[in-house]
């Protein structure tokens, strides 16, 4: 019958960790790239470097945005590795899938940055938002499938890790349409949504979510 | 006799995993910056940026090209690391060198990218993807040779994990050959042979590759 | 009752020091980018290139402050985590708002290095400073009273550990404050501070400190 | 007499490293952002690309040869690691004070593939293989010194870590000493000391180097 490379392909999960933390840290530290110290000639003194600066102030919005959709898409992964007993071959290749993702955020968030008022910025920073999540439901969708999660967790867990990636992605949708009024709506919207992420209020609905 | 330095330097196979790691994530992670977003300047309303958009959508191609074959390359090295018991300086050095050549995948790429049609920037990126295979080909050998492969690790496997590499890399030289046709037909069947090896369908002789 | 997902989520602190290490390996590495080479056009023989470097000394002085601050973090980070049992959703979204922080880093840097006699530079630099402590010191403080904390690490550590922020952040205020001086008196009292811990003398009441 | 700050800090070896596998993995990585693509207005056909990629091809030189330095110190400081039973702040202060030199490779390295010929450049790229060797050098006597040591690591084996680096710098420092007869004698010396480190031929009097 033989043994397939692709039986023993892929399997270390320690790996995979690291290297998503590799390109997690990259991805997050690249943001910053965007943001250019002002140009000395046009600097002559205290009172301009602090306009220049007050200029700059507004990039940091989709920076501390992405910052915060990278966060929340690493706790998520990290939460789903932890769930899994081992990894296999298509698990691996979900997540390479889902790290390609990742490292689409740096030019997604400086377009978003540079024409912050126009939809089709938003569109493209929705639908990357929209990939993150579509992998990550994948790999939990194939590893359930699978049998790669441990045997000790309790299959509503399963549902509840499957549940929160579709409600997140719903308030994101809404999200987007939003920008039919237009895009600073938009961004209030998704920045909320995130920020009840990150902060996790243990209001009653909000928790649930 | 006395303790030589080089019996006991590079035997640390989880350091050499985590800067391969560190490698593979930064590199992945370089070559977004390639794709810039487009220019101020000539953008004065939606429409203008979204045909800017469209343009750059070619540029994806070899870029996801590249992110599948670092892929393909990451998962054969951590495939190749869990069948060794214990590394030793000559494999680390031979790492050292797999990983000098995956550094070197970024340029190669942008060449690429920017010289579609040019056989030169075909051949170049072929001649990284086979000195990527030849790498791979000869830590495994050496390591075989060394005897550093844990002892439950049935011969057969390891024909398999170097069968594996002669494959496909006589399949990227027939794809690198086609550039006598033209530059497309080749990226082409290499795309498609990166596709098979990261989807591994289980359709007989395909599965068998 | 149900399980929540926020339940399970976020408790890996490997992985948290995992993303941590690779933020601040890049943040690190990419200060160097800063330091451009002298351009070919303006040099004719040695003694130019030397008179050029010679030129581009002093910008390594807030290199070497900022890889010092940055080095001081992140044994503070570490320190933290290896008294930690456990982590939780909560804990690790204080550290990637404390990683958020640490990207800024770069950024601050070139502005103080470009601006080195700005006192809006410095107040930016000590800003981000002030940041790293503020959110150190939450973690801290939340870990504690969420009851993170390994059982046998005695409160008089736990005591040493939040003083020790307050120290260094109350000298890190003064050294700001001596900018209504000038900003070299700033930056010397700065260094001065941070030699200090990177040293560690064991005279009586520095050490103390 | 109190628990003391400095008592604690420091101490995790794991996170020393993985901080050490970042700051390479981005330095080894960051060295190909030096070899730039031939500039589209000035290529007109395939021999066009051709004849640029042969112009660029010298730039190589450098890059390998920086490539096999920071082999050879990771290794190095690999080989240091894993012999210590445990850390403290002043060995994980030289060792951050080790990556900072490592972090200034690129920027060494960009100089000498610019000024070939002159000798500021190679005396700089020198100094900087030199503050290396010193960093671990220092790193392992204090080491020694402080008792972190496994025990069951021979003096013997000690003796040869420091022998190792002294020889080592010495035949760099006579490399570098070259350069009064031209530069290309000091760069030519300098790679085969580093192949040397790198192939160790189990030539008599080689090896024992």
């Amino acid at each position: 019958m033989g043994l397939h490379y692709n039986l023993v392909a892929g399997k270390n999960l320690d790996r995979l960790a690291a290297l998503s933390d590799g390109v997690f840290g990259v991805a997050l530290t690249l943001l910053v790239l965007d943001l250019r110290i002002p140009v000395a000639e046009s600097i002559h003194g205290e009172a301009d470097l602090w306009h220049a600066l007050l200029t700059l102030a507004p990039r940091l919005i989709p920076y501390v945005m992405t910052f915060m959709t990278v966060g929340i898409f690493w706790v998520g992964q990290q939460t789903q590795l932890n769930l899994f007993a081992r990894g296999d071959r298509t698990l691996t290749w979900i997540n390479i899938g889902f790290l390609l993702v990742v490292t689409l955020m740096p030019f997604s968030t400086a377009l978003l940055a540079q024409y912050l008022t126009f939809r089709v910025a938003l569109a493209v920073y929705w639908l990357n938002i929209f990939l993150l999540g579509a992998a990550l439901y994948a790999a939990f969708k194939y590893a359930r499938a699978a049998g790669l999660i441990k045997t000790d967790v309790p299959a509503q867990l399963c549902t509840a890790v499957e549940r929160r990636i579709i409600v997140a992605q719903s308030l994101y949708a809404v999200g987007a349409v939003l920008c039919l009024i237009n895009t600073f709506v938009s961004i209030a919207f998704i920045v909320l949504v995130q920020l009840n992420y990150v902060v996790a209020p243990r209001i009653g609905w909000l928790y649930r979510l």
